[in-house]
């Protein structure tokens, strides 16, 4: 129970409008005492991160109805991600660390398309999906909900029928308001029959979707390639090889898309390539696709891969804008059919294929990008001969957070009842791409400190001078994009 | 379908491992070029964003099945959101901008008492709730679903049991690991039976959530003292007056919770208010509420009021982690079980409080901290007298883009077919801090520029370096905390 100021009581009924900004409030001292004296620290520390080590008893055998993936292995072991039920996967704080940051990427690279971000409910009203016939269509992959009045909702794997409602709904909307551009990074939900390989084919997903309008289909075959432009761009800041495949439209329907692929032993798709002309395909486009076919275009012998897909372009035309009326007034004010098209990203999906692509059976690797942190800073173990260096980790902590391309990427590993040796196997595992150990070395006239690469496996041995230019030389080749 | 590079895809398979960060990737020239010419515009314009208004013809009757609200009516007027379907509203471009920076102000202070964003699946399985009693006990509020194989599942309002659930599956969670604060910000379903007032009441919504766990009753309610430090300088930051009472525990549970309330005519709780000795409480607390009584503690008469629940803090004991045994392990190895608590902030539900709190009949009021943009430029209508000032709205954009406090956060209306009138009342029904005129005293031999405060209605007349001047003694003033 906390005292209120009278003083402010008083004036709160007419002064309300006028207080946009103003910091008058009602509280108590003590919560204000408590506000200044909370526990405040700018340096991530490994003690205060919850990342629970899944190790299991030598010989035990994992029960899960899942098939496994290395990727699945790896997020779920090092404690990044955690399977809550069959299909559907909790963020832990590392997790939701990468998420972020390939959500941030996406947001630039849309933003560089005039694409905005917003959010539509994740429940959909059925009767727009049984305009469209997918209610029917879609059968047991979607999950479907009714509220206490007996009404159908769909939790939306993904939202045409939504977007085009939305868009219908709008009064007058003007040709001058066109090409429109709408995404948002949400969770999708899909009743998978056999969920498997972790966060790659799950139930529950974060997904990135963007819908466009546009006044005629020349207008919709340029935004089509805008927006391939952007996905080209990120897909390369992502910084994992990709390919990029002529796809199927499958259930969305449409004119056509293209498909971006990873390669993985794993991956569910057949891609055919041809290195003579470079016509590249999803298998699934040619009839008999079982056998190595000549390439359609120039007859060479094509090579078959399997890959991941983790995005997908359809130019959608008027499938779903006709019959739910996604309309605008054109120049004479008569009102026309939108033509859409959607793109999707799966944001989790990307997360764990890159781990898939890149990581040893061991340890994560990846890509610079998405790393939760870049460098893991290590300090002697407590009570041991080096101790008295101790005082380097917070500096230097101090001193590489403050880099272009390290705010805020730091992690110590504070653990200081474990062995450096321990601690430099976990961060190796995690994938961390750095990792800074301040030994014994640290302690000489120059004081010098270890820095691993995790991804190469080299080794430095620098002073401190040379390790911030060693930091700066590697954000402008990693971050050059 | 686009060329591959065949340089690339001999190296693939070899070099994966060692590519993380690396830019080889697969794409043909024609992607190439269009990443490079894309359309690109740091500045954002109101023509290219998507904020369709809602003009009632005249006389007509809003067809809702909701009772309606300031907040509700100028949200959806002013296409800051749309309703989807009874109770459920899509986020357009400018309320996802709102959401995006209330979350950003969450996120720094759940950093600064070491909570951590981490994210659990939208679906929680019906067993935990059927442990805790929960699945029947909250009745038809509980949206709920079912998969292919029958297994059902809870459309989560909050996530006590799934995040004592994951707890209770970390293998020796230690003692050292404690105390443990996790968060997450996501949309929550539940199924009223009477939605009204848009946002205020609806029944999907985002929720901040944060559970924390701790050794012992002591440990805990210094957590809650952090953590209530937190809110206060939270809901401080958000500058809109806040009354925090006593709380009822309802149907979470615990051992007691206090509440963050905005007054307003249309809030649904009574609050119970002693200015001589700062006594404040829910009515609900209190037997025969609805007779004025004396205060408990001082008997003086109290005041009361109405208020919009934003925030509510629980201790809630063990009423979840001893059922659903989220126990950890103490230092002589033995397994106790935590005691939890949880926070919620309604995340878009004090985006509507704050408009409902703030605003005018016809027209928005933003706090500072949540406005859209902080400054929108209007330049003079095309053909008009005055068009040869034109070029200093992109030039002021660019001044003002790059003071502290300003960044990403102005917005051109570049939409001069309307003429300067009709836009600033526009911007001023949408609520920009700032409108920002320039107008014919900008062809002056010292341009002058109009900056209409839309708070305080001022009007400033000032040239370009006093307004920069003005501009950052602004920020000093509202943002200090």
């Amino acid at each position: 129970m906390l005292a209120t100021n009278s003083r402010y009581w008083t004036s709160l009924g007419i002064a309300s409008q006028a207080m946009a900004g103003r910091s008058l409030y009602v509280m108590s001292r003590r919560v204000c005492a408590s506000i200044f004296s909370c526990r405040h620290s700018h340096q991530h520390r490994l003690s205060n991160i919850f990342k629970p080590l899944n190790v299991m008893p030598k010989g035990a055998v994992k029960k899960s109805d899942e098939a496994m993936s290395i990727s699945q292995k790896l997020l779920v072991d090092l404690g990044i991600t955690s399977l809550r039920s069959n299909g559907m996967y909790a963020m832990l704080p590392l997790g939701q660390r990468v998420l972020n940051k390939l959500t941030a990427l996406i947001d630039e690279e849309m933003a560089r398309v005039d694409s905005q971000r917003f959010s539509l409910p994740h429940l959909t009203k059925a009767e727009l999906w049984r305009i469209t016939g997918r209610w029917e269509s879609t059968g047991e992959e979607l999950f479907r909900t009714e509220d206490r009045r007996a009404r159908e909702y769909v939790l939306s794997p993904t939202h045409e029928e939504a977007v085009a409602n939305l868009l219908s709904d709008v009064q007058q909307l003007s040709f001058r308001e066109l090409p429109l551009r709408l995404y948002q990074i949400s969770s999708k939900f899909r009743d998978e029959i056999n969920p498997r390989f972790g966060l790659l084919r799950c139930r529950e997903f974060l997904m990135k979707d963007l819908y466009t309008f546009d006044k005629s289909e020349d207008e919709a075959v340029c935004t089509y390639n805008d927006i391939s432009g952007a996905y080209g761009r990120l897909f390369q800041r992502i910084g994992v090889p990709f390919i990029k495949v002529a796809g199927d439209c499958g259930s969305i329907g449409g004119d056509f898309s293209h498909e971006y692929h990873y390669q993985a032993a794993i991956g569910e798709d057949t891609l055919l390539l041809c290195q003579t002309c470079g016509y590249a395909t999803n298998a699934e486009l040619l009839p008999d696709s079982n056998n190595v076919l000549p390439c359609p275009k120039c007859k060479s012998q094509v090579d078959k891969i399997s890959g991941i897909e983790v995005g997908h372009t359809f130019l959608l035309g008027t499938r779903y804008s006709k019959p739910l009326q996604a309309c605008y007034r054109n120049e004479n004010g008569k009102p026309e059919v939108t033509w859409m098209g959607c793109y999707g990203v799966g944001v989790s999906r990307v997360m764990a294929a890159v781990v898939e692509v890149l990581s040893h059976p061991d340890s994560i690797v990846w890509p610079w990008m998405l790393a939760p942190f870049k460098v893991c800073i290590i300090g002697p173990k407590k009570g041991s001969r080096e101790s008295s260096v101790s005082s380097w980790v917070e500096h230097m902590a101090h001193m590489v957070s403050k880099e272009d391309g390290y705010v805020d990427d730091i992690v110590i590993d504070d653990r200081d009842s474990l062995t450096i040796g321990r601690r430099v196997l976990e961060a190796t595992r995690t994938g961390y791409p750095f990792i800074l150990i301040v030994g014994k070395r640290a302690a000489e006239h120059v004081p010098i400190f270890e820095l691993i690469d995790t991804v190469t496996h080299e080794s430095h041995h620098l002073s401190h001078q040379m390790l911030l230019q060693y930091f700066r030389e590697t954000v402008k080749n990693k971050q050059k994009l």
